[in-house]
């Protein structure tokens, strides 16, 4: 290697833009298709708890929500068994139910313009921490997609079918955190795409998970903020979370390709 | 959506009560073939303690009783393999015995006639629990089923074959507690079908499951029993258990049908 | 039931052994299927840590000992690769080598009459408890099998090639303990039959996998003697090994029938 | 057994690396299937964090360094998806990109001339080490080949992107180390050989999810390092270090042959 002036981190920064952009390619899924592999992605990563999560995505088409069948689990998701509902949840197919507690969603889609998916989950320890009112610590770089993103909501308002968790969520979330950390309940990730936001629900539990073995080993100490944005931002790139999807899914679809269906 | 009064809480649950009517529709399995289902849906959830784990129901057939043949593990039940027994454990068909310990399962259906099926396990964390005296802690929404139903035996009266952990059980469950925890053993659950019963078992493992990993972060703290009264209410209607039981059957059935025969 | 006299423990005792004599069977396998299957087992409990697990039986064969080929895992063994060696460890069919660590077992089967299989194995939990030097807490019923079982030997002599470590465990064992945790090492058990020593490790893995769980939560209590002593008899009768050992073997051979071969 | 005088360990040594040279035989793999190999074993082994493994060996063909390919999982490598790159991570043969966090690689191949492979992961339990800046410890013999080989970084220097974490590494690491946790990172194994590394990689993990269970339970005692380094070089020997990998080889290929392709 022939270098007059040695590269630093900005040079290597945009020739690793430039090089992803070449090499990474997304594949051509539909957002019933992405929605569908959402699922599938994060019910092996612990976030099937019976029936209690959801996923929904923002539409354009016939209804304002597209979203999984109430009484169907996270791994019996489809393309095809995906519901569209209107702006008060009725389903607008006429075969199904949404998930009542998927209310909230609609109140966060009103109050956040950028967001398009959300993802809800009740995974082990994202609801342990919730029992704790602790947020996971983010001190490992694979969490610091998780920087500056994590509203908590200390309080825990019931069973959320009425109008005044959405209230509570859209609140505590603000006009740009991607996640929120609900007291005594679990985590909800709304972000811009189906992709980022399976990637970020993933990311929530994974760094849940590495709180409790850390803090049974010692004390977890803190990382310099500037060098956690700056790997967030890392990991945020477009390209960088589409192959972070494309990877999980790959792993769904070598188990089976229905759901694409 | 046009609403001249904003639905409060009240309107949402008689709307849910009403599309989870319509929407939602269970299998029409026999007893028989949802209590191997309901073996088949523990043992993956860690229920599976080598032989130690019993399911029983209380029937209008021959037997008083149907349950597992001693010998065989959750994994192996089905429909055809399980015995009816009378009221002293004798088996009613000369093929098998039932668990000797299954004997406190007798005076807990004499105790409470609104339990037609008991469910015992050593699940792991219910027996880490047990080991403590620890109650699970009942402090994040999926718990909620849990709420004022759990019941202590502060005493282990040794192996339970006998009559006596038969009267100690019943009388620590009292009248209307659907589980206990008994110190030093495990978890057993009475309830009126068998889908609560198995649903109420997958929830005492996973509420303890919780316990240890929020203890490790950090302190547990209470919620609103008014509001955890509501949502164990939401969450023990009729259709949702059985919505809950369906999906955990249909996860074992795609493994293996079987169990059905 | 017509009962004059209400049947006390003993009673219950002795129908429950003849019963178990009746209706319980086991397989008619091999030393050698025994022994494979042993290792199949004890694989999917976490036995299997890459090359370390050693399980041998004491034969009346051409050599003194069958025991595992090595460089081969538990998962990998079958009847027919298992291999008989003299008193020396050397092979007596001359193709592949005993572990050499398996050299401490020719030492507790000279001072053990009784003892006729020794399994040893560094599964995660007892490796846990052995950095610590703490005894797995036997203060659940499942774990009862292990009641005044357990010795300890608080010294590790390093890589166990020699001949001391087995003089070292012999004592610690000393005439009668069916187990014991090594510091800093592992758990060995010593039993009268194949059956009997794969239930026994198995058992002395989950209840070093209990301890951990329960002591995040609280503090562990103790059980009662005489009952944990009740319990282990219970649990340690001819007919309730083999029923365990026969149903782990079920599992296993469901998987794949080739380690009989 | 006729002995005149009783061998000590030394003797027992020196036959057993002549039994291992006669009994223990390496399969024929070619460097790109040794890091193919390399990859399927670690994945299940929990080193599979989304996109962030990587694999590097250094090699004497067209390019400088073989390695994965970018948006690739662990589970997911082949002989022939590898890529070659040069000494400036520009792929050799213009399909793909490098992990661009593999710069570090090269700085660590530069400064250590008897490195030929790295295997660098955030395998979940030294990440979780890693939060707290506590080294994993070394007190079981399984946990004794990292004995004297685990340098410690504590600085976290940000995405390891350019050159500065190299050269941080290197010097860390020093002239012998073998490993090295990274703190709020992860960890790194450089090794001469693609085996070795594998294998140190898996022992790096293990030994880390050793230390919360143990720490829940107790304190950990230390072991002497004389006996420490004893059992080190044992288990380093280049026959035993080559049958772990085998072992964890053939469990790969018995899921799947594709990755020697």
């Amino acid at each position: 290697m022939n270098q007059a002036t040695k590269p630093g981190k900005e040079d290597y920064l945009s020739r690793i833009g430039a090089e992803m952009d070449r090499y990474l390619h997304a594949e051509g899924w539909s957002l019933r298709q992405k929605l569908a592999l959402g699922c599938r992605i994060l019910a092996p990563e612990g976030h099937a708890s019976g029936l209690a999560g959801q996923i929904t995505a923002r539409t354009e088409g016939p209804g304002v929500l597209l979203t999984i069948r109430m009484g169907l689990g996270f791994d019996e998701i489809s393309a095809s068994n995906l519901i569209d509902c209107d702006d008060d949840l009725n389903p607008l197919d006429g075969d199904g139910m949404a998930n009542p507690a998927t209310r909230f969603h609609l109140r966060v889609y009103r109050a956040r313009p950028d967001a398009n998916c959300i993802v809800h989950t009740h995974s082990p320890c994202c609801s342990a921490l919730s029992m704790t009112e602790e947020a996971p610590a983010i001190a490992q770089m694979d969490t610091t997609p998780l920087h500056d993103e994590v509203a908590f909501l200390p309080r825990w308002p019931g069973i959320p079918i009425a109008d005044e968790e959405g209230q509570l969520i859209s609140e505590a979330l603000g006009p740009d955190k991607r996640a929120i950390l609900l007291a005594h309940h679990g985590q909800p990730v709304a972000c811009g795409t189906v992709e980022r936001a399976a990637v970020m629900a993933v990311t929530m539990e994974r760094t849940a998970r590495l709180h409790p073995l850390a803090s049974s080993v010692g004390e977890i100490t803190a990382i310099d903020p500037k060098l956690a944005k700056e790997a967030h931002d890392y990991r945020h790139q477009e390209k960088h979370v589409k192959a972070s999807f494309g990877y999980y899914a790959r792993r769904v679809l070598k188990e089976s390709q229905e759901c694409l269906q």
